[in-house]
Protein backbone atom coordinates (compact mmCIF):
# COMPACT_ATOMS: atom_id res chain seq x y z
CA UNK A 1 0.00 0.00 0.00
CA UNK A 2 2.91 2.25 1.06
CA UNK A 3 4.57 1.69 -2.29
CA UNK A 4 1.16 2.40 -4.32
CA UNK A 5 0.81 5.66 -2.51
CA UNK A 6 5.02 6.96 -3.26
CA UNK A 7 3.82 5.74 -7.35
CA UNK A 8 1.09 7.96 -7.14
CA UNK A 9 2.94 11.00 -5.51
CA UNK A 10 5.42 10.48 -7.98
CA UNK A 11 3.73 10.32 -11.41
CA UNK A 12 1.81 13.69 -9.78
CA UNK A 13 4.58 15.39 -9.41
CA UNK A 14 5.89 14.02 -13.27
CA UNK A 15 2.48 15.68 -14.36
CA UNK A 16 3.02 18.57 -12.40
CA UNK A 17 6.53 19.15 -14.24
CA UNK A 18 5.47 18.87 -17.59
CA UNK A 19 2.36 21.52 -17.06
CA UNK A 20 5.28 23.81 -14.70
CA UNK A 21 7.85 23.70 -17.76
CA UNK A 22 4.40 24.76 -19.95
CA UNK A 23 4.45 27.59 -17.28
CA UNK A 24 7.90 28.63 -17.99
CA UNK A 25 7.62 28.49 -21.32
CA UNK A 26 4.72 31.16 -21.44
CA UNK A 27 6.48 32.76 -18.92
CA UNK A 28 9.80 32.74 -20.94
CA UNK A 29 7.76 34.07 -24.18
CA UNK A 30 6.53 37.00 -22.54
CA UNK A 31 9.89 38.26 -21.00
CA UNK A 32 8.61 37.65 -17.24
CA UNK A 33 10.88 36.37 -14.30
CA UNK A 34 8.67 34.48 -11.50
CA UNK A 35 9.72 33.62 -8.05
CA UNK A 36 7.24 31.32 -5.87
CA UNK A 37 7.68 32.96 -2.34
CA UNK A 38 7.06 30.57 0.20
CA UNK A 39 6.58 30.27 4.20
CA UNK A 40 4.79 29.02 6.85
CA UNK A 41 1.34 30.97 7.93
CA UNK A 42 1.91 34.17 9.17
CA UNK A 43 5.61 34.45 8.81
CA UNK A 44 5.49 37.39 6.59
CA UNK A 45 5.10 36.94 2.71
CA UNK A 46 2.88 39.98 2.47
CA UNK A 47 4.38 42.06 4.67
CA UNK A 48 7.85 41.08 2.67
CA UNK A 49 5.94 42.08 -0.57
CA UNK A 50 4.92 45.61 0.69
CA UNK A 51 8.47 46.56 1.57
CA UNK A 52 9.07 45.59 -1.74
CA UNK A 53 6.28 47.12 -3.80
CA UNK A 54 6.30 50.41 -1.51
CA UNK A 55 9.56 51.16 -2.73
CA UNK A 56 9.75 49.88 -6.63
CA UNK A 57 11.32 51.88 -8.74
CA UNK A 58 10.21 53.23 -11.90
CA UNK A 59 9.98 51.16 -15.02
CA UNK A 60 9.68 48.11 -13.10
CA UNK A 61 6.71 46.18 -13.58
CA UNK A 62 5.40 43.51 -10.91
CA UNK A 63 2.57 41.52 -10.62
CA UNK A 64 1.24 39.64 -7.97
CA UNK A 65 -0.55 36.00 -7.81
CA UNK A 66 -1.91 35.47 -4.69
CA UNK A 67 -2.15 31.83 -3.66
CA UNK A 68 -4.71 30.96 -0.37
CA UNK A 69 -7.05 28.36 0.37
CA UNK A 70 -9.88 30.60 0.42
CA UNK A 71 -10.63 34.55 0.91
CA UNK A 72 -8.75 37.20 -0.85
CA UNK A 73 -7.26 39.09 2.38
CA UNK A 74 -4.12 39.34 1.32
CA UNK A 75 -4.35 40.13 -2.26
CA UNK A 76 -6.97 43.28 -0.50
CA UNK A 77 -3.99 44.25 1.63
CA UNK A 78 -1.81 44.57 -1.03
CA UNK A 79 -4.35 46.39 -3.40
CA UNK A 80 -3.48 50.15 -2.53
CA UNK A 81 -0.45 49.29 -5.02
CA UNK A 82 -1.85 49.92 -8.30
CA UNK A 83 -0.08 46.30 -9.81
CA UNK A 84 -1.95 43.35 -10.95
CA UNK A 85 -2.75 41.36 -8.77
CA UNK A 86 -4.93 37.79 -9.41
CA UNK A 87 -5.81 35.88 -6.47
CA UNK A 88 -6.12 31.47 -6.40
CA UNK A 89 -7.64 30.06 -4.10
CA UNK A 90 -7.45 26.14 -3.84
CA UNK A 91 -10.73 25.58 -2.58
CA UNK A 92 -12.63 26.33 -6.00
CA UNK A 93 -12.17 23.80 -8.13
CA UNK A 94 -8.57 22.47 -6.44
CA UNK A 95 -9.85 20.10 -3.67
CA UNK A 96 -8.97 22.85 -0.83
CA UNK A 97 -5.12 21.86 -1.63
CA UNK A 98 -2.28 23.15 0.92
CA UNK A 99 -0.23 24.56 -2.04
CA UNK A 100 -0.25 25.92 -5.48
CA UNK A 101 0.02 23.29 -8.25
CA UNK A 102 1.44 24.48 -12.11
CA UNK A 103 -1.96 23.56 -13.00
CA UNK A 104 -3.68 25.67 -10.85
CA UNK A 105 -0.81 28.30 -11.89
CA UNK A 106 -1.52 27.21 -15.74
CA UNK A 107 -5.53 28.14 -14.62
CA UNK A 108 -4.26 31.75 -13.69
CA UNK A 109 -2.45 32.59 -16.43
CA UNK A 110 -5.44 34.09 -18.96
CA UNK A 111 -5.82 36.68 -15.98
CA UNK A 112 -2.35 37.78 -15.90
CA UNK A 113 -1.26 40.86 -18.44
CA UNK A 114 2.03 39.13 -18.99
CA UNK A 115 2.85 41.36 -21.96
CA UNK A 116 2.67 44.08 -19.08
CA UNK A 117 4.99 42.03 -16.42
CA UNK A 118 8.69 41.83 -15.85
CA UNK A 119 8.35 39.93 -12.60
CA UNK A 120 5.45 38.20 -11.05
CA UNK A 121 5.66 37.09 -7.88
CA UNK A 122 3.51 34.37 -6.59
CA UNK A 123 2.35 34.09 -2.97
CA UNK A 124 1.95 30.42 -2.08
CA UNK A 125 -0.03 28.91 0.54
CA UNK A 126 1.48 28.93 4.09
CA UNK A 127 2.50 26.00 4.52
CA UNK A 128 6.06 24.17 5.23
CA UNK A 129 5.63 20.93 2.98
CA UNK A 130 3.67 20.48 0.01
CA UNK A 131 4.51 23.97 -1.68
CA UNK A 132 8.38 23.06 -1.67
CA UNK A 133 7.28 20.08 -3.77
CA UNK A 134 5.29 21.52 -6.66
CA UNK A 135 7.43 23.46 -8.74
CA UNK A 136 4.90 26.04 -10.88
CA UNK A 137 6.90 27.69 -13.63
CA UNK A 138 9.12 29.69 -11.53
CA UNK A 139 12.89 31.00 -11.99
CA UNK A 140 13.49 31.08 -8.40
CA UNK A 141 12.05 30.15 -5.22
CA UNK A 142 12.31 32.31 -1.93
CA UNK A 143 11.10 31.43 1.57
CA UNK A 144 10.55 33.48 4.64
CA UNK A 145 11.31 31.95 8.35
CA UNK A 146 10.51 33.81 11.08
CA UNK A 147 12.49 33.69 14.27
CA UNK A 148 8.97 33.44 16.32
CA UNK A 149 8.91 29.64 14.95
CA UNK A 150 12.40 28.28 16.46
CA UNK A 151 15.77 27.01 15.27
CA UNK A 152 14.67 23.94 15.00
CA UNK A 153 12.23 24.61 11.78
CA UNK A 154 15.15 23.54 8.59
CA UNK A 155 15.75 20.47 10.48
CA UNK A 156 12.09 19.50 10.58
CA UNK A 157 11.04 20.44 6.93
CA UNK A 158 14.51 20.44 5.48
CA UNK A 159 13.10 20.35 1.74
CA UNK A 160 11.27 23.51 2.03
CA UNK A 161 14.60 25.20 3.24
CA UNK A 162 16.70 22.91 -0.09
CA UNK A 163 14.58 23.87 -2.27
CA UNK A 164 15.32 28.03 -2.28
CA UNK A 165 17.59 30.39 -3.79
CA UNK A 166 17.12 32.75 -0.67
CA UNK A 167 15.84 32.32 2.87
CA UNK A 168 14.58 35.39 4.56
CA UNK A 169 14.67 35.25 8.57
CA UNK A 170 11.90 37.60 9.10
CA UNK A 171 10.88 39.29 12.65
CA UNK A 172 14.69 39.98 14.16
CA UNK A 173 13.00 42.60 16.55
CA UNK A 174 10.91 40.15 18.34
CA UNK A 175 14.70 38.75 19.29
CA UNK A 176 14.88 40.95 22.28
CA UNK A 177 11.84 38.77 24.05
CA UNK A 178 12.41 35.66 22.57
CA UNK A 179 14.59 32.60 23.63
CA UNK A 180 16.14 31.98 20.14
CA UNK A 181 19.69 31.73 18.97
CA UNK A 182 19.81 33.70 15.69
CA UNK A 183 23.47 31.73 15.52
CA UNK A 184 21.29 28.16 15.37
CA UNK A 185 19.13 29.11 13.16
CA UNK A 186 21.46 29.80 10.44
CA UNK A 187 23.45 27.23 11.27
CA UNK A 188 20.85 24.71 11.09
CA UNK A 189 20.10 26.50 7.44
CA UNK A 190 23.34 25.91 6.18
CA UNK A 191 23.39 21.83 7.76
CA UNK A 192 20.04 21.05 5.15
CA UNK A 193 21.44 24.16 2.41
CA UNK A 194 24.79 24.85 2.51
CA UNK A 195 25.44 28.38 1.28
CA UNK A 196 22.36 29.23 0.49
CA UNK A 197 21.70 33.04 0.27
CA UNK A 198 20.19 34.41 3.38
CA UNK A 199 19.08 38.16 4.73
CA UNK A 200 18.07 38.56 7.80
CA UNK A 201 15.57 41.57 8.74
CA UNK A 202 12.27 42.91 10.42
CA UNK A 203 9.59 44.00 7.77
CA UNK A 204 7.84 45.77 10.94
CA UNK A 205 10.76 47.61 12.30
CA UNK A 206 12.72 48.25 8.89
CA UNK A 207 15.99 46.83 10.02
CA UNK A 208 17.74 44.90 6.70
CA UNK A 209 14.75 45.61 4.66
CA UNK A 210 16.62 47.29 2.39
CA UNK A 211 18.80 43.97 1.46
CA UNK A 212 15.26 42.22 0.63
CA UNK A 213 14.32 44.87 -2.03
CA UNK A 214 18.09 44.99 -3.13
CA UNK A 215 18.01 41.72 -3.99
CA UNK A 216 14.30 41.72 -5.28
CA UNK A 217 15.20 44.67 -7.50
CA UNK A 218 18.03 43.29 -8.95
CA UNK A 219 15.81 40.11 -10.00
CA UNK A 220 13.34 42.54 -11.19
CA UNK A 221 15.61 44.91 -13.03
CA UNK A 222 17.53 42.17 -14.76
CA UNK A 223 14.23 40.57 -16.00
CA UNK A 224 13.20 44.00 -17.45
CA UNK A 225 16.39 44.36 -19.13
CA UNK A 226 15.68 40.85 -20.85
CA UNK A 227 18.65 39.01 -18.60
CA UNK A 228 18.15 35.65 -18.08
CA UNK A 229 18.51 34.68 -14.63
CA UNK B 1 -9.89 17.31 -14.59
CA UNK B 2 -10.56 19.42 -12.03
CA UNK B 3 -13.86 16.97 -11.24
CA UNK B 4 -11.57 13.91 -11.29
CA UNK B 5 -9.29 15.62 -8.98
CA UNK B 6 -11.89 16.15 -6.40
CA UNK B 7 -13.07 12.87 -6.81
CA UNK B 8 -9.80 11.48 -5.65
CA UNK B 9 -9.84 13.43 -2.93
CA UNK B 10 -13.25 12.51 -1.90
CA UNK B 11 -12.15 9.02 -2.06
CA UNK B 12 -9.13 8.99 -0.51
CA UNK B 13 -10.77 10.79 2.82
CA UNK B 14 -13.67 7.85 2.78
CA UNK B 15 -10.95 5.38 2.78
CA UNK B 16 -9.06 7.17 5.70
CA UNK B 17 -12.35 7.41 7.75
CA UNK B 18 -12.59 3.77 7.63
CA UNK B 19 -9.49 3.42 8.81
CA UNK B 20 -9.84 5.95 11.29
CA UNK B 21 -12.94 4.51 12.78
CA UNK B 22 -11.08 1.05 12.71
CA UNK B 23 -8.18 3.09 14.65
CA UNK B 24 -11.45 4.68 17.26
CA UNK B 25 -12.79 0.86 18.09
CA UNK B 26 -9.31 -0.41 18.83
CA UNK B 27 -8.78 2.97 21.41
CA UNK B 28 -11.93 2.43 22.72
CA UNK B 29 -11.45 -1.34 23.41
CA UNK B 30 -8.39 -0.51 25.32
CA UNK B 31 -9.93 2.75 27.26
CA UNK B 32 -7.39 4.98 25.67
CA UNK B 33 -9.34 8.50 25.21
CA UNK B 34 -7.23 10.08 21.85
CA UNK B 35 -6.50 13.84 21.34
CA UNK B 36 -5.22 15.26 17.80
CA UNK B 37 -3.12 17.99 19.14
CA UNK B 38 -2.41 20.41 15.19
CA UNK B 39 -1.11 23.67 14.52
CA UNK B 40 1.10 25.65 12.11
CA UNK B 41 4.60 25.27 12.26
CA UNK B 42 6.43 26.64 15.57
CA UNK B 43 2.90 27.38 16.99
CA UNK B 44 3.88 25.55 20.34
CA UNK B 45 2.59 21.96 20.37
CA UNK B 46 5.24 20.65 21.91
CA UNK B 47 5.71 23.33 24.28
CA UNK B 48 2.01 22.77 25.18
CA UNK B 49 2.81 19.28 25.77
CA UNK B 50 5.82 19.74 27.92
CA UNK B 51 3.58 21.99 30.44
CA UNK B 52 1.14 19.45 30.70
CA UNK B 53 3.05 16.55 31.04
CA UNK B 54 5.47 18.23 33.69
CA UNK B 55 2.22 18.79 35.99
CA UNK B 56 0.62 15.87 35.52
CA UNK B 57 -1.86 13.74 38.30
CA UNK B 58 -0.02 10.66 39.63
CA UNK B 59 -2.41 7.65 38.06
CA UNK B 60 -2.96 9.16 34.47
CA UNK B 61 -1.29 7.66 32.25
CA UNK B 62 -0.77 9.76 29.06
CA UNK B 63 1.38 8.69 26.15
CA UNK B 64 2.56 10.77 23.00
CA UNK B 65 2.94 9.80 19.19
CA UNK B 66 4.51 12.10 17.57
CA UNK B 67 4.09 13.02 14.20
CA UNK B 68 7.12 15.33 11.73
CA UNK B 69 7.58 14.89 8.27
CA UNK B 70 11.41 14.00 9.41
CA UNK B 71 13.52 13.57 12.59
CA UNK B 72 12.51 13.24 16.01
CA UNK B 73 13.33 16.47 17.93
CA UNK B 74 10.00 17.03 19.64
CA UNK B 75 10.17 13.39 20.90
CA UNK B 76 13.72 13.89 21.99
CA UNK B 77 12.40 16.92 24.01
CA UNK B 78 9.85 15.04 25.53
CA UNK B 79 12.37 12.01 26.65
CA UNK B 80 12.74 13.46 30.11
CA UNK B 81 9.23 13.57 31.28
CA UNK B 82 9.29 9.32 31.09
CA UNK B 83 5.92 8.36 29.14
CA UNK B 84 5.94 6.22 26.19
CA UNK B 85 6.65 8.02 23.21
CA UNK B 86 6.50 6.62 19.72
CA UNK B 87 7.84 9.07 16.61
CA UNK B 88 5.79 8.79 13.22
CA UNK B 89 7.68 10.17 10.01
CA UNK B 90 5.85 10.94 7.15
CA UNK B 91 8.81 10.93 4.46
CA UNK B 92 9.27 6.62 5.90
CA UNK B 93 7.03 4.68 3.26
CA UNK B 94 4.65 7.85 3.76
CA UNK B 95 5.50 9.95 0.57
CA UNK B 96 6.99 12.77 3.11
CA UNK B 97 2.52 13.95 3.56
CA UNK B 98 2.18 17.00 5.18
CA UNK B 99 -0.44 15.70 7.74
CA UNK B 100 -0.94 12.25 9.77
CA UNK B 101 -3.84 10.03 8.38
CA UNK B 102 -5.37 7.03 9.96
CA UNK B 103 -3.45 5.11 7.86
CA UNK B 104 0.02 6.20 9.34
CA UNK B 105 -1.61 6.29 13.16
CA UNK B 106 -2.68 2.69 12.65
CA UNK B 107 0.70 1.66 11.70
CA UNK B 108 1.96 3.04 14.69
CA UNK B 109 -0.36 1.61 17.29
CA UNK B 110 1.78 -1.89 17.96
CA UNK B 111 4.44 0.18 19.34
CA UNK B 112 1.98 1.98 21.48
CA UNK B 113 1.12 0.42 24.63
CA UNK B 114 -2.31 1.51 24.54
CA UNK B 115 -3.21 -1.20 27.93
CA UNK B 116 -1.41 0.76 30.23
CA UNK B 117 -2.65 4.65 28.61
CA UNK B 118 -5.82 6.72 29.72
CA UNK B 119 -4.81 9.58 27.26
CA UNK B 120 -2.98 9.59 24.33
CA UNK B 121 -1.64 12.49 22.69
CA UNK B 122 -1.12 12.76 19.17
CA UNK B 123 1.18 15.78 17.94
CA UNK B 124 0.47 16.16 13.90
CA UNK B 125 2.62 17.67 11.41
CA UNK B 126 2.83 21.27 11.96
CA UNK B 127 0.55 22.47 8.87
CA UNK B 128 -3.03 24.59 8.83
CA UNK B 129 -4.65 22.68 6.25
CA UNK B 130 -4.37 18.80 5.81
CA UNK B 131 -4.03 17.77 8.99
CA UNK B 132 -7.70 19.06 9.56
CA UNK B 133 -9.10 17.13 6.62
CA UNK B 134 -8.23 13.68 8.19
CA UNK B 135 -9.38 11.99 11.43
CA UNK B 136 -7.02 9.80 12.77
CA UNK B 137 -8.99 7.46 15.22
CA UNK B 138 -9.04 10.71 18.02
CA UNK B 139 -12.17 11.84 20.54
CA UNK B 140 -10.80 15.79 20.71
CA UNK B 141 -9.15 17.72 18.15
CA UNK B 142 -7.32 20.73 19.61
CA UNK B 143 -5.02 23.54 17.75
CA UNK B 144 -3.15 26.09 18.19
CA UNK B 145 -2.75 29.29 17.42
CA UNK B 146 0.55 31.31 17.85
CA UNK B 147 -0.37 35.60 18.19
CA UNK B 148 2.76 36.01 16.34
CA UNK B 149 1.03 34.50 13.24
CA UNK B 150 -1.51 36.84 12.79
CA UNK B 151 -5.57 37.74 13.67
CA UNK B 152 -6.35 36.65 10.07
CA UNK B 153 -5.62 33.10 10.48
CA UNK B 154 -9.20 31.68 11.31
CA UNK B 155 -10.17 33.03 8.03
CA UNK B 156 -7.32 31.99 5.76
CA UNK B 157 -7.84 28.57 7.14
CA UNK B 158 -10.91 27.98 8.51
CA UNK B 159 -11.33 24.11 8.35
CA UNK B 160 -8.98 23.98 10.49
CA UNK B 161 -10.66 26.31 13.32
CA UNK B 162 -13.97 24.73 12.83
CA UNK B 163 -12.40 21.26 13.33
CA UNK B 164 -11.24 21.39 16.56
CA UNK B 165 -13.19 21.19 19.80
CA UNK B 166 -10.61 23.67 21.99
CA UNK B 167 -8.52 26.56 20.05
CA UNK B 168 -5.36 27.56 22.54
CA UNK B 169 -3.85 30.78 21.68
CA UNK B 170 -0.16 30.65 22.70
CA UNK B 171 2.50 33.57 22.72
CA UNK B 172 0.75 36.05 24.79
CA UNK B 173 3.62 37.42 26.20
CA UNK B 174 4.63 38.84 22.91
CA UNK B 175 1.58 40.73 22.89
CA UNK B 176 3.08 43.77 24.23
CA UNK B 177 5.74 43.71 21.33
CA UNK B 178 3.32 42.85 18.58
CA UNK B 179 0.56 44.95 16.66
CA UNK B 180 -2.00 42.59 17.13
CA UNK B 181 -5.48 42.59 18.13
CA UNK B 182 -6.15 39.85 20.83
CA UNK B 183 -9.81 40.64 20.80
CA UNK B 184 -9.77 40.41 16.99
CA UNK B 185 -8.27 37.13 16.84
CA UNK B 186 -11.35 35.71 19.20
CA UNK B 187 -13.92 37.66 17.42
CA UNK B 188 -12.23 35.41 13.83
CA UNK B 189 -12.36 32.20 15.60
CA UNK B 190 -15.88 32.76 16.28
CA UNK B 191 -16.89 33.81 13.12
CA UNK B 192 -15.61 30.43 11.44
CA UNK B 193 -16.63 28.10 15.30
CA UNK B 194 -18.89 30.48 17.25
CA UNK B 195 -18.68 29.25 20.72
CA UNK B 196 -15.21 26.51 20.33
CA UNK B 197 -13.96 26.73 23.59
CA UNK B 198 -10.65 28.84 24.14
CA UNK B 199 -7.74 29.05 26.05
CA UNK B 200 -5.42 31.79 25.60
CA UNK B 201 -1.97 31.62 27.64
CA UNK B 202 1.63 31.72 27.02
CA UNK B 203 3.88 28.74 27.71
CA UNK B 204 6.69 30.24 28.14
CA UNK B 205 5.41 32.88 31.57
CA UNK B 206 2.58 30.05 32.69
CA UNK B 207 0.24 32.66 31.95
CA UNK B 208 -2.98 30.69 31.72
CA UNK B 209 -1.46 27.27 30.90
CA UNK B 210 -3.33 26.36 34.70
CA UNK B 211 -6.67 26.32 32.17
CA UNK B 212 -4.73 24.10 29.76
CA UNK B 213 -3.52 21.54 32.05
CA UNK B 214 -7.01 21.51 33.83
CA UNK B 215 -8.84 20.97 30.75
CA UNK B 216 -6.69 18.16 29.67
CA UNK B 217 -6.66 16.48 33.15
CA UNK B 218 -10.36 16.99 32.88
CA UNK B 219 -9.99 14.73 29.83
CA UNK B 220 -7.12 12.54 30.66
CA UNK B 221 -9.05 11.79 34.32
CA UNK B 222 -12.46 10.97 32.86
CA UNK B 223 -10.41 8.45 30.37
CA UNK B 224 -8.64 7.06 33.28
CA UNK B 225 -12.34 6.75 35.29
CA UNK B 226 -13.55 5.05 32.02
CA UNK B 227 -16.49 7.76 31.28
CA UNK B 228 -16.52 8.47 27.78
CA UNK B 229 -15.93 11.86 26.37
Amino acid sequence: MHRTRIRIVEDALDANNTIARANRDDFDRHGVTVLNLMSAPGAGKTALLECALAARPPGVRIGVLEGDVQGSYDSDRLAGFHVPIVQLNTDSGFGGECHLDANMVRSALPALPLDELDLLVIENVGNLVCPAEFRVGEDVRVMVSAVTEGEDKPLKYPLMFRACELVVVNKIDLLPHLEFDLERLLYNIDQVHPDVDKIVLSSRTGEGVDAWREWLMRLAVRAAEGVAV
